[in-house]
């Protein structure tokens, strides 16, 4: 059976640079379809009714939602060549809780550096930090989060560090000072092919968080 | 290897029961240790220092964070039978949709139902009824959430009808009116030994509600 692949994406999604890289480390081929979020396509809210999200991987008219979901599925149906996941139940356990924790933790972090002000973002950006801190001990002195090999948990993380330079900007500190290596672990996932590919550029992102920025205070 | 399985556990916990389920599914004795969320015990603080949340389970020392995690790593510790994930690598994806939904939605629209009150309450009550109304569309006519086999969404779901009676009770309405064919599957789920065994009576969570609600609502 021909694999068509479809990826409803929108470009500056941390989530949906997951399933590209994912896709691009299996060496499978895809159609990526860029999303208008303010004005959702038919096909979005058909192959995500319950969510309304993107990114959403279409395999052969079916769809698979929610980013870490997509990763884990590429990894099971094309799991021929470099295994996302490791292949040790534990191993993989403790992957899952990694990416769980950005998941659970990260997003709402991060927002609060560079959309809002004052005291709460203050507070945001110093809860940022520790995170990053938390995320930073875990890698410890690893080439990547898993060990040796680029797996789960740096796809999972990776696409932050393009919106990196904007929490610098807003938030007026730098992530290299507070987490040196979190920065090298970046730098070394960037020389993957399937992650420079995957990852638009800083300060397209910065750009855009600008906009954005603009847009909530202004409220 | 012996296997030493030990389950840091409350007994309320509808995600604490998930893995209970799974472990009996799996027919793994193990040791079910209480911690008073209050007052909680060094085992837990040490071997879940990042979320110090129950459940979590300790398998030869090592510990397993996260009930989806946990039910996820023992289905592939003790593969040998009761599968709990499907084996095709869709349907494996959609079982883990349901539950990333559930783990979405549920816990808080729920707690509106019984921790608030007036406009709030009512708002909450809504879209708790809703979410059930989307998770009876997904089960339709199956016996359960997968098919004919019970497996990962059944557990993701089940511990949440202990609660039933509080959110009827507190809510003044009926999930069964709302939602029958929800209601038939639950009593289907609890003809299975691993779900009675790890399941508390009703009107046991019910008291525990109602003493958070009298905390909550006093504040």
């Amino acid at each position: 059976m021909a694999n068509e692949v479809i990826l409803l994406d929108f470009w500056p999604s941390m989530f949906g640079m997951r399933t590209r890289i994912a896709l691009r480390e299996k060496g499978v081929e895809f159609e990526y379809r860029e999303e208008d979020l303010r004005n959702k396509s038919p096909l979005l809210l058909q192959m995500n009714p319950i969510h309304k999200k993107i990114p959403v991987l279409i395999h052969n008219g079916k769809p698979v939602c929610e980013s870490t979901i997509q990763v884990q599925y590429i990894d099971e149906v094309w799991s021929h060549k470099n295994p996302i996941l490791p292949s040790d139940p534990y191993q993989r356990a403790q992957a899952r809780f990694w990416v769980d924790f950005i998941d659970k933790k990260m997003y709402d972090a991060q927002r609060k550096v560079w959309a809002t002000k004052g005291d709460e973002q203050e507070a945001g950006k110093k809860e940022f930090i520790e995170l990053l801190k938390v995320l930073e001990a875990e890698l410890g002195d690893k080439p990547y989060f898993g060990g040796d090999d680029f797996g789960y948990v740096d796809i999972g993380l990776i696409g932050f560090y393009t919106w990196f330079h904007a929490y610098e900007k807003y938030g007026n500190f730098s992530i290299e000072a507070e987490c040196p290596k979190l920065i090298a672990w970046a730098k070394k996932c960037l020389q993957r092919e399937s992650v420079a590919k995957s990852l638009p550029e800083s300060e397209k992102v910065t750009d855009f968080v600008t906009q954005l920025r603009d847009l909530y205070l202004a409220k």
